[in-house]
């Protein structure tokens, strides 16, 4: 499988601009996609950086990047729009299984044909930079499920993860991309799917989302968080935060 | 296994007041419950309600209640707060297994009986009434799992759902619970878990979750949205309702 993460390398998060300084946007952004980058090696698979720009991301860089680290994470660099971008990474991997020449006998059914499908062909996951709260665990259910397309709903409609295994399935991130990946899969007759988690339901765009991180988060960027003075405030029974 | 879903009669959902009358309040928090005890009823589970007042919900009850309904859902007035009705439920249903006679022997260890009183007592659920995403999938995943103490963190740090199995534990929804439990849990020696579920992590308090609802829900409470003229509304990339 391959594992590609997009990440914006500049004017990260502008919707945390109230809370956080644009060099601050940076080095937060840069941790939650750390610790999106270890939970995905943590269940076994090879995360690649789909860029806007050049960056290095070492495996056990430091929050200043250690270059030297022999495990850095390969990049591709793309600044076409984010869809254009991962539509690129679909076409490139997946193409290739759909020109395969392939008898289809006459007593091949629809079924037979997707299990076939599914079976030959390289899978294609796509994890956003931002679920600081992925964990092994949830990304184990994603990468486990045996769907030509399998995706995991951001709170607001948006699509946080997909594994894609059909060759014509494309993405749209514009809007409530959920529904619309919903009926693309449809429409190319792909077998889908959805993984329902919390964890990677919680993209970090907003400042209410710091309090998710900070009551269950545990990786770096909830450290960073934490080491910024935040801190979780609860006041007439709605949970937000605060900075000291 | 008990299974208690809390509601409140009077007054509900105050928080949706901006977008729904009163009378328009009772009738989706109505709307919301009962698709919870369909879902805990497909799982083949027993609800029971905790009332603030009577309240008489049946099966297949319309909205306007069909009292004649012989399966009837059971209720349970009690119109103390919230915490003290829960832990009221704890303790008149596994405190008779915490005083059953035992007899440790020298090689009993904390794990065995950690393991014996699991095995030896009755579970009680608390699953909350405006939960009106829960499938019976996210329930059988919380219903499942074998910890003394098993919660389902609700966004903005409540706890929107529980299985306890030890004598000893006791809730307190006050603020963000969530933390509130993990803490009582270790307090009391009881082994816990969360389930990672958006789901079950989805309750229904402000107007932005009933986007959630028209994106994900299939039952009488998004029907009832979609009858009062609710609909998806996307507008500068962020996603919230509208009416119609």
């Amino acid at each position: 499988m391959r594992v590609v993460v997009p990440y914006a390398v500049d004017q990260p998060k502008t919707r945390l601009s109230a809370v956080l300084s644009p060099a601050e946007r940076i080095a937060f952004s840069e941790a939650m996609c750390r610790d999106v980058l270890d939970a995905i090696r943590q269940v076994g698979e090879t995360p690649e950086l789909l860029a806007t720009a050049p960056v290095e991301f070492g495996d056990d860089a430091g929050p200043t990047g250690d270059t030297s680290d022999p495990h850095a994470t390969p990049v591709t660099v793309d600044d076409r729009p984010l869809t254009t971008a991962v539509n690129g990474v679909f076409e490139e991997t997946l193409t290739a299984t759909a020109d395969d020449p392939r008898t289809a006998t006459a007593n091949e059914t629809a079924h037979e044909s997707a299990t076939d499908r599914r079976e030959g062909a390289d899978a294609v996951a796509v994890v956003m930079a931002d679920l600081a709260l992925a964990t092994p665990e949830s990304l184990e259910r994603l990468f486990g499920a045996e769907s030509e397309v399998v995706a995991v709903p951001g709170r607001g409609g948006g699509t946080n993860a997909l594994v894609v295994r059909h060759p014509d399935f494309r993405v749209d991130y514009h809007g409530a991309s959920i529904r619309d990946h919903r009926r693309i899969a449809r429409e190319v007759g792909a077998e889908y799917a959805e993984v329902d988690s919390m964890r990677l339901a919680t993209d970090v765009d907003e400042p209410a989302d710091l309090a998710e991180l900070l009551l269950h988060g545990e990786g770096r960027a909830t450290d960073w968080l934490r080491d910024a003075g935040f801190e979780v405030d609860v006041t007439d029974g709605r949970v937000g935060v605060t900075r000291s």
